[in-house]
């Protein structure tokens, strides 16, 4: 009997287009994301990656990132998310994001994590589990391992791709000219090429 | 010798105006949100309440947010989070968030979620720990527990305040007209007036 | 004399691509839209298709969409519009729009509108001829003709593609399991199977 | 049995806040647009102004707005409208739109609509009931009956609030000097103090 | 011994992808802007081109644009710049960019500028070296040289690609027909046609 | 005979409020910025103060902000500009921008500038009169003065307010302990005791 109103209902149901757009991850970005992908299953909105990464090197830490370029499904919809594994001693080192927001979301572990505001100013705190902190677009922070445990949190950002400036990486780690990276930052030159030396840029 | 800098820079750097918006909860909102709080601390930008919610309800199933009402800083920043705790049995009946997409990001067990698109597919899927999965802007969907034992999640949004609307609520526990509900829906008459009376409906 | 004028111009005016965007429609999508016609007439900014629409079904209505799909030219420009036809005894049922709001605008004859807030509180009112409606992003809403003659009305979007999710539908028209759909709205398995029955749905 | 539900689901169902915001027209304005109205009813997402306007005026035309200072339930959702009269021969001079696209839809008689591009090429049509044309963000353009009998027709705006420039107003209709009229637009001195007179503007 | 440190980072930090998107003008542009380019270097970003303008033309004015499509870097950012020469007795006649909003530096000379806004009101102002003024989106506006020396100025706009619709071609350098120029503009007919001529238009 | 015409469009022509909004600085910012200022004149939209700054410091330079704080008019324009005088040996250290891109636009002089991507490349550039160059958002940068002559620049902003993280600041002139910024910089303890002391911050 009510098997007529699928033909009426198809000329405004026949697309999701407007639902969502996945990730094409061949195709080229423009400044809104990547051009949508033509058929999608649910396996293109589930990531499954968040598993316990490999802390064995000097930060003893490890981040997953579930970003459009890991999770497809993300593109246009303005978040991401990622995974901190934080081994006891370890640390992910002062950088910013110049694409988005971060919110720390605690799952484990004790960790101690700050930002500097553009005034100066310093944000600073020891979170345990069910905490969450925000760390604002753009703005320098660190988040170490505050116990004597392994820390795990989630991290969730306010872009499909918010980017990472390491400071140390983009300091020392490629081949801006040592004395151009001590004019500009008023560190010492020995300083500068020690860290050049351990970060792998050129002198 | 440097320090004749701090008078130099001071004119750039008074303030941290441009680097967040903390809602002054008790300010009038705009259409882009609340109004700026004026002295901040780093509690402004931390949550604590993650704690495990209480399942003792018919949903066997607890929902804790932290939208901007309840964690301010997230004002302006376009993100928030809630934890889901799902009791053995547990469910997040159908429902939409009108004001943003969601993340769901298994902490432990299982859960079986999904949501429907414009066409009517469905996208349905089993999740266990480390798994993600996408809730586009404005789709019905729905969690239940999949497992033997508890479940929690985290859920992110692309929006400070996403807004939920529950779909049993939303026909049944308000004052819209029995024969309303029945015209729009075409559910029996008798169902409607059922759960108008679980729902606390007037009829 | 003034002709020197033209070639003094012509670097800033030999291009209209910052104007307007009009969708080529075998092109890709992305989250901003279609990629954009390279030679555009006044026909890509010019629709004719409202005309009354074919209300020989159940619903005795009929939904005439000019979104971008039908009507190239808002594509990029952020609205779009639609008509309705809604005979006597004719109704839109429950639905949503995920991607955008809606401005309902009478043109003749009478309509009862609704719609529900995330608070559950209901909006309801009947609307004639010079009225005008609006039905927020994402929310559950329905229209019903209202009178003794045909209704006629325009919509208005804030999307060039709003989408439509109809309840019925959504539940009732595609394979989600009839258990899922049980559990997730409480709604009774025998109405549940008698809906699948009626909007062409697996069971 | 169910009623214990309420209580569960108030905690995230308390408010609407962020499904709409309702324009506040007593308060300040900010770019974002009015702060929202605390308590609102169906009565603030209805507009009953679309009335025949007056046109015994020199254009033989009628526009009423329900832009956002008229109707202020648009505020925060990026569309608003208009209803226009044009008697025969009735005219809506050259005119741009600063804040919003439009998209005119005829309702009856017949418009000989027009907007130029920034490449200078003219979009020019007659247009019919059924027929719906957009005019882009910022181009001049204009509208005049183009038939025997009244026209009507519903305009839809990509803003809450377009703006409207009327240009003999902009170059005549205020205490713009004379002399910087004709410098900047070529035109004659003679015809400048002739519309200026026409207009109100002092010379 | 640091070395370690750039494998383990090299997973974040593969891709400056998030950071800017320059315009591949050879592709096809979508409403977003023109696709990425996929390889970049620092040319990409800096533009040569701001140098003094011909200005031997009636206007005794030269605009050097660096939009989008000659500057291709900006692309996906929201702003672009031009360079405007006067000579003595130089003008930029009435014109608005539908775009974006101008902001004028001033270089050297002097300059009388002024737009009128929505509600006709004019403002007015001689500008010197050192002075800024603020042009909003849409909006009719002029600059002439008000010295006895040639001006320079700097133009930031708020978007990649402004446009500018120049009143006088808009009106008089195409083939809108004289008569409907005249109806929507009140302008004489010999003074349309006499504008035509001058303007390249058709009559 | 004409002066009717005034009192016809009046009715939507009473209003700038949708062409801007001047900020007023007495009032509480939202996300979108400052509430608007109720009664403007010229002077809101045009700023003085870009005079050679004092470039007697240590830096050797000078940066005179146009922001919203300093320009009212600005606000809700999505746009800003400052000054930048470099003397001989000056410079910019390096720093970055959390809220906004950056267009350099050389007036005289030469400057050496750089800025560092996410995937730690260098774009590194020297600028004379009439280059542009751009640097994206929240990305480290620098500018220094690389000719024997002073060297002037203008700037303009993406945002109204832009912020600027500067780095020896951030990590050297506020109270963050010495320790920390070691740990997350790897910079030895003795340098950053020495520059805490350059740059007034706590040990």
């Amino acid at each position: 009997m009510f098997r007529i109103l699928l033909l009426f209902f198809l000329f405004i149901s026949t697309s999701h287009a407007s639902d969502f757009c996945v990730a094409d991850l061949k195709g080229v970005k423009s400044p809104s994301g990547y051009p949508c992908k033509s058929h999608v299953t649910v396996d293109d909105f589930v990531f499954s990656g968040f598993k316990a990464g490999n802390t064995s090197n000097v930060f003893k830490a490890a981040l997953t990132p579930a970003f459009v370029d890991e999770f497809p499904g993300v593109n246009g919809l303005g978040f991401s998310a990622a995974r901190l594994d934080l081994d006891v001693g370890g640390i992910i080192p002062m950088h910013s994001h110049p694409g988005g927001s971060e919110l720390l979301i605690m799952v484990s572990g004790h960790i101690t994590a700050g930002f500097i505001a553009s005034d100066n100013s310093v944000f600073l705190k020891t979170l345990s589990k069910g905490d969450l902190m925000i760390f604002p677009q753009g703005l320098l922070h660190f988040q170490l391992n505050a116990g004597n445990t392994k820390a795990t949190a989630i991290f969730a950002y306010s872009s499909t791709n918010p980017g990472a400036q390491l400071l140390d990486l983009a300091l020392f780690g490629n081949n801006l000219d040592s004395m151009l990276v001590q004019k500009s930052t008023f560190l010492d030159l020995a300083q500068v090429k020690k860290l050049k030396g351990a970060f792998g840029g050129s002198y």
